[in-house]
């Protein structure tokens, strides 16, 4: 499988970035199907509002608040509040645009595509044209321990499919190696932008986890500051590194691999693991043999192999709880990579995924030990997870 | 008020202990009613099973691992999947026992109580007799990158109420005082015990957090660790002190009161306020003016007011998204409180109530940014929340 993946880049009507990420022949936008123009009167993404805290200060774009018992930045988004909640199939903003129709009405203006991406429309954290990411912030109420800052980066959406109803594990492995390719492609691009501290792509499959859009997609997040849970897993592995010289990711793939117990899945790139410590109903980690930091940092091979290798793994979650697949797993599935800045030579790259699904309608809640306290309780066994998983090998 | 309550301690036919905390005479418990016997056939909680793993390594109770990616101790509760789920009222097993029975059926085996407090049938925290907190655990898969220990500790369940249908929010002072009571006389016994790190008393309220029981109660749960996010915020308060010589929890009460944007009820020894990084889309904290370390130290005047102030909160916050409190809020309350060893001295009372309802029938996920990268987005800020419950102010 070679990798002939055309990227056209195009904007919405409010100004966001759309970027088709084409495989097939005849290449789909600007090729075989016409773009239709964006009309829609989108609103300013930009507006001016005033600081909601009784400042009056103007404020450009969603900020983010330093809270000073955990250390950690809050972006608010209190204009998502508004966005798009579970339309109608036919009315599905993910969808291509309708054939013979002279505008656009959804987010892509094409009428066929492979796989596209583009700003989100509600984003959490957004860089408006001008902004200085390294310009100070301002203080809440005045107040040193409150700092806020403009909260920069980028959201973006990533549709895994033109058709409603297609899943991330039913797709061919040459489609998933376009969006292999598209996810490498954004990360490299993103990472290089001023202000930009990690890149996260992941998708959120499943009502029953709050996505309100039943179409195929993933999403991509630049984050301006490094996730607490990846602040943890560096400060681990600096610790790791200098206890024994070595990289904690690749120390606990190898102890996977030796172990085999909880091993569910090996290529020869790749290997699945239920890890050792896993706290969530459904976890599995997928990583690649070769130490590399992030999706860009993957080779052709690698890259191929992921693509035959990820659909079958989640084709596996889907039948978890029933063989015929009647119960498809909610789940998160995340990719972990290595900062931008400091800590970057501790990453290594993995996908995690993860399911709140106890059993068929039976969710984990996270509740006054989760969320009051950040404690983890698991409800079964890393080893039952796996067994699971191994009896499900085709 | 005076803090006439009596305890009366018994046990349940498996060896769980049980505490009656009785404020109204005759004392319920030994006093107008009768104590049935609990001759229930309930499993043996300390048998030996066989660690999961494939070692065979015979396990009492259950086990916790260390996530080596994080440092984070996973308990691992696969016992607790058969735990009694959303039972007819009729068979709550946290009513009283029914006047006339021979036997009681449910856990408590009084006809009738004030507020009564017993260990959890299905633990994800308990100490089997003869077990040494400090004796040295087992390697998975004998791995030094995975210790396990036994996941020793404690969970108690605290009824509010022998009525049924009751809440926190609508019970008389006086019995709220009794539950404060229990609360601290609680903390101050389990924290006495060998290895015990911290003791979190909370309420989980409301089916869409998942709470299995809707009888009124709450959960002390006595941790053999330091929970995250104690950890996370001793941490901050220890380079606060040594910057600037003062307690971090008392620097933000005093800025609370300072800005009062955000301050929603202010008593005689408490204030209650939204914190100026709130993340949830309710969320508020009730801290007392005195530096306190846990709810054992709070003075006779502090509790009294404390019964009053906290059900007022709550009545609030049932009247967040409809005056007439017909959208009561599923929320989490739980009191931080300072732990027991190292870090004490950092510590100050305070409790956080929480709430992942964005709207009636709106919940707050927590998907891909929450659960994979442990990076919260708030959809709403602080002030809006504050003004709200400012508006319902009686």
């Amino acid at each position: 499988m070679t990798a002939a993946v055309r990227c056209t880049a195009t904007r919405l009507a409010d100004g966001r970035e759309l970027f088709y990420f084409d495989d097939s022949e005849p290449y789909v936008s600007g090729g075989a199907t016409r773009e239709l123009v964006d009309r829609r009167p989108l609103p300013d993404r930009f507006a001016t509002v005033t600081a909601a805290d009784g400042t009056g200060a103007p404020v450009v774009g969603p900020e983010m608040r330093l809270d000073p018992l955990t250390g950690e930045w809050i972006p608010m988004a209190a204009h998502r509040m508004d966005r798009t909640f579970l339309p109608p199939a036919d009315a599905c903003p993910l969808c291509p645009a309708r054939p013979g129709a002279e505008y656009t009405d959804g987010e892509v203006p094409a009428t066929d595509y492979d796989v596209v991406v583009f700003e989100n429309r509600f984003p959490a954290l957004v860089t408006p044209p001008g902004t200085d990411p390294t310009a100070p912030g301002r203080l809440v109420d005045g107040e040193p321990l409150w700092p806020a800052r403009p909260a920069v980066g980028r959201c973006e959406v990533i549709c895994f499919s033109a058709e409603h109803t297609a899943s991330l594990a039913d797709l061919p492995p040459r489609r998933v190696r376009t969006i292999v390719e598209a996810w490498a492609e954004r990360t490299r691009r993103l990472a290089a932008e001023p202000g930009v501290a990690q890149v996260f792509c992941f998708e959120n499959r499943g009502r029953e986890i709050g996505v309100t859009l039943p179409h195929p997609h993933g999403q991509i997040y630049a984050f301006p500051f490094v996730t607490p849970r990846t602040r943890v897993m560096l400060d681990r592995a600096a610790e790791h590194r200098a206890r024994t010289g070595r990289n904690l990711f690749r120390d606990v793939l190898d102890a996977e691999r030796r172990a085999r117990t909880r091993v569910v899945l090996e290529s020869e790139h790749w290997t699945a693991y239920v890890p050792a410590a896993a706290r969530w109903p459904v976890e599995v980690h997928l990583a690649p043999h070769r130490d590399v930091p992030d999706l860009p940092a993957l080779d052709d091979l690698e890259r191929d192999d992921l693509a035959a290798v990820l659909p079958e793994l989640l084709r596996r979650l889907d039948r978890f709880f029933a063989d015929d697949g009647s119960v498809p797993l909610p789940y998160v599935a995340g990719w972990h990579q290595a900062v931008v800045g400091e800590g970057r030579e501790l990453g290594r790259l993995h996908l995690q995924v993860l399911s709140v699904l106890r059993g068929p309608g039976r969710l984990k809640y996270l509740a006054g030990v989760e969320s009051g306290m950040g404690a983890w309780i698991s409800d079964t066994t890393p080893e039952r997870i796996a067994a699971r998983l191994q009896e499900l090998a085709p």
